[in-house]
Formats: structure tokens, C-alpha cells, sequence
């Protein structure tokens, strides 16, 4: 590709930066940022690129246009970014839900001729361009979204994009995504997310020191809590009914494993438990995870 | 301390044992261990130990008698270790709950005198003496349970004890420590146990491949819901009404937090979101936990 122009150089951004130079994807790359910390970051990097100062004024022929900024920004960016796509310009994203973006974005940019959407499945606990890095995508899935009306050749482009970046991709539509990722990925954070609040809260009340004794499980919940807020806010907007059904299954077999610890009922008890060992195991052979205790951190 | 018999050598006991032998800290250590794979495992050691066949026809002065077995297993090791308990033994045990095993322990032996229980905080999702590591306390929390009559003398010296094996030892009573560590530790493992029971069932439910997308937040809560069933069924059974208050705690929040996101309440789910940061920069400050994006593992 001739022209790359990246919105929003934090994680992911940088990243994605980083992983287009090192490989010589583009030939020219462009960034808008609005934060000077990550500019200031990117600007020491080895690697080329043109800061772009202001989206409206810029008038580049681009081939693929990658949005990276939390998704509560994407109608501001696409209304400016709509002055100056060319029939050719793939515009993608790199949002964690997909099926209220499509709609939205749809209205807004050429009846979403030129959008096809991907999640990389790489983001972390934390956010900024200091903590870019060109082999995050590295064996990690990205799932493009394929609607009924998918322009082919350029799902076909972006695929191979993402396959330089050296991610596995996969194909799904935008209502299959949400379902999928509410469950593998925004209700573990919301849980997450409440846990901290719960023992927090229960600090408080009993006014005992509880933060310190962490390591017996509280802190593993406690990096996923630690995600940026703004991200996470739009994901729990934009992928509300999904995400509320979860919560609904989920507390229902809260309550169920409440009924059998109080009514002590062993067989049901520990065929939980070692259901969860099996998926665990499956986690591990599926290279989602280190096959090392403790994340191999002590 | 001149004997010390370890009954239960797996992950923690075989701990104690490496340690033990490591430090010098005991003339003999004798080992008391069901399970023929540990008692293998433990024969290949570079560790000196005697392997104490039978409970029952053990006739050493002990000096320290450390319980490393499921907490369900305690009456009847009780029952036969009260044959040989002198005045000067002291009696411990390494079990995740306290106040219900305090009052029932009571019971069996000599009225808790020679009993004073610990908790070291250095578990993990895996089992049995392979895994075990003379260094597995070191720096860790170890809790020492200080009752009203406890014997100071023994406390002292089970201290000393702990302290020797790495150990930063703190003392509460049985009450306290259960609650504490029901929104510690018992809260933790339950909510990611139901959370793997609750992306399989919903698996199953929608028919989609759910578990090879488990990097997106998941696969944190799969290790400690890998944790060994009969340890932990012991500790919901055990710590059976705090941790019913904390699941009670727990659902009152979640569906404050599905309030939150049905109503898009920006500045409460804003809230939530950025005092979890606040907690986890606690827990790394207090060394919990590694300062290591993704604990390291990527």
C-alpha cells in the first residue's frame, strides 16, 4: 500500500505503527494524535512517519485509513475523514464491539462501502504509545467483519494487512463478534471491574485492611480492572444488550453456586470445579494462555 | 526444633519439607503423605526425611505437627494423631478457612492447647509436590491465628517458624481471617469458577467456539478457576456464610453496574472504572503483584 494513515497512536495505534514500519508495508505512513505525550513518544521512535496536524486538511490519496481512538470518538473522526475518502480508501477500526458501530458508521461514510471492520485481540491493562510494541499482533487473532455486502477485494487486502502484522484472521459478522466477545472479553472485565468495587466497598464498611492480602486471588482480577476507562465505558454502551444478557447468566449461576454451598451439596460442587480445570486446559492447548503457574510471575 | 512431622506433602507440604531441609531448621522431618505419586516425587528430593508409613504407630517426640491435607481430611487425622501429642507439640495446619475448623478441632484435641493455626498466602492454581519450591514463602503473607487463650510461648516459636521460612508474619484470630479472606481469596475463586461454568454453558447454548478467543480477558480468570476441587469445595463448606455475605455483596453491585450501563450512566460507570486503576497501583505498591503489563506473560 502506497498510503496508511493511523488515528489515535496509543496501544494499539503505536503499535500498529511500529509492526507497518519494521515490515515496509506502506510507503508513506501517516498519524493524527491529539495527545502530546504519545506524539512526543512517537516522534523519538526509529520510524518514519508524518504527523498530521489537523484531519480536515489533509489532502493524501490513502489507501487504508486505521481508526484507533476509543469508539465514542469515531462520528467526530469520520465526519472529518469523510471530506477525503477516495473510492479505493479501506477505512477500518480496531474497536472491541462492532454491531451499533456498523449501524452508526453506515449513515455516516458512503453506506459503509469503504469501512470493514477488525479487532485485533491484543489489547492489555495498560494504554499509550510508550507501551507500543511491533509484535503485539504476533499469533494473535484478528477478526475482520464480513456483512452480507462486503466489498471482497478490499476484505481480501485488509486480510493480507493483518497477516504481515502476523496475526491469525478470522472472519465473522458484526452481530456474531458481540455475541462471541461479551462473553470471552466484556463481561471478564465487568466482573472484573466489580469485584474491585465489591472489596473496596468492603473495606470500607468493615474497616479492615484487605488491599494487602491480595495475592490470594483478588489480584489477578485487579489487572484486567485496571484497563483504560474510557475504552471500556464505550464498549459497555455499544455492546449493551449483549453485554446485560451475559450479566443475566451470569448471576443466575452465581445464585446456583450459592444454593450449593449452602446447602453443602459436594457432587454438584465439585463437578463445577473440575469442569473449570478441563477449560483451563483447553485455554492452555489453544495458546491463549502460558502453560506456566501463577502466569509464571513468582 | 529437633522433629517436625509434615502430614500432607503436596504443593505446600513439600514446600515446608524443601524449606525445612533447606534452612536446617529440624534435627528430623518426618513425612506422613497418602497419594504414592508425591510420596515418589518426594523420594527423588535431595531432601533428608523419614516417611512415616502408618499415623498410628508413630511414636516420636514432635516437636512442630504441620497438617498440609485438605481441610476435610482433618478429624481423622486428628482422631490419630492425638495419641502421641505431647504437652510441648505444637499443632498446625496450613488450611484456607479457620473460625469452623477452630471450634471443631477444639473438640478432638486437648482443647486447642497445643493448636494455633496458619494460613501462608503463597497457594496456586497447581497441585502436588512437583510443583512444590523451597522459596515459596519467601516475602509471602503467612497469617498466624491468635485466639484468646492462644499459648504465647508456641506462638512465638511458630512465628519464629515462619519467619525463618521467608515468611512476613502477621497474627489475627480465626473471625477476622475468615472474613478477610472470603473477598480476598474465597469471593475470587468462586466468581471465576462461575465465570468459566458461565462462557461454557453459553458455549453451548449459542453453539459457538467460544474458548479459542478466551485472550480477551478470560484466560485470567481460567487459572485460579484450575484450582484443586477438593481444597477449595473445603473452603466454600467452611467459610460457608462469609462468603454467602460476600456473593450478596457482590450481585447487589453487579446489578448496580448493569443499572449503570442499561441507563448509560457515563459519570457513574466512570467512577467505577477509574478507582479499580486506583486499587490495582495499591496492590503493585504494596508488592502483591509484579508491575508488568499482562503479568509478564506476553
Amino acid at each position: 500500500m502506497k498510503n496508511i494513515l493511523i488515528i489515535g497512536c496509543g496501544l494499539i495505534g503505536s503499535s500498529i505503527l511500529r509492526a507497518i514500519y519494521t515490515k515496509k508495508i506502506a510507503g508513506n505512513i501517516y498519524v493524527y494524535e491529539k495527545s502530546k505525550k504519545n506524539i512526543s513518544i512517537i516522534k523519538k521512535l526509529k520510524v518514519e512517519c508524518k504527523i498530521v496536524k489537523k484531519l480536515n486538511n489533509t489532502f493524501v490519496n490513502f489507501d487504508l485509513i486505521i481508526i484507533c481512538t476509543p469508539m465514542s470518538q469515531y462520528p467526530s473522526i469520520i465526519k472529518k475523514i469523510s471530506k477525503f475518502i477516495l473510492n479505493k480508501t479501506i477505512i477500518t477500526d480496531v474497536g472491541s464491539t462492532k454491531e451499533s458501530i456498523f449501524k452508526k458508521v453506515g449513515k455516516l461514510i458512503n453506506n459503509n462501502k469503504n469501512w470493514i471492520s477488525s479487532h485485533p485481540i491484543a489489547g492489555s491493562e495498560v494504554s499509550g504509545a510508550e507501551y507500543g510494541n511491533k509484535n503485539l499482533f504476533k499469533n494473535k487473532w484478528c477478526v475482520l467483519i464480513k456483512e452480507k455486502n462486503v466489498n471482497k477485494k478490499n476484505l481480501s487486502k485488509l486480510k493480507t494487512f493483518w497477516k504481515k502484522l502476523g496475526s491469525k484472521v478470522i472472519m465473522m459478522n458484526s452481530k456474531q463478534h458481540d455475541i462471541i466477545f461479551s462473553m470471552t472479553s466484556h463481561l471478564p472485565h465487568l466482573i472484573a471491574y466489580n469485584l474491585v468495587k465489591t472489596a473496596t466497598d468492603f473495606e470500607k464498611e468493615k474497616k479492615y485492611n484487605l488491599i494487602k492480602y491480595s495475592a490470594g486471588g483478588l489480584r489477578d482480577f485487579s489487572r484486567i480492572a485496571a484497563s483504560n476507562e474510557i475504552m471500556w465505558r464505550d464498549v459497555f454502551f455499544t455492546n449493551q444488550k449483549n453485554i446485560i444478557s451475559a450479566i443475566n447468566l451470569f448471576i443466575k449461576n452465581l445464585n446456583s453456586f450459592k444454593r450449593d454451598i449452602n446447602q453443602k451439596n459436594n457432587s454438584r460442587i465439585i463437578k463445577k470445579l473440575i469442569n473449570s480445570k478441563k477449560v483451563r486446559k483447553k485455554i492452555i492447548s489453544l495458546k491463549q494462555d502460558i502453560n506456566k503457574p501463577d502466569f509464571g510471575r513468582s
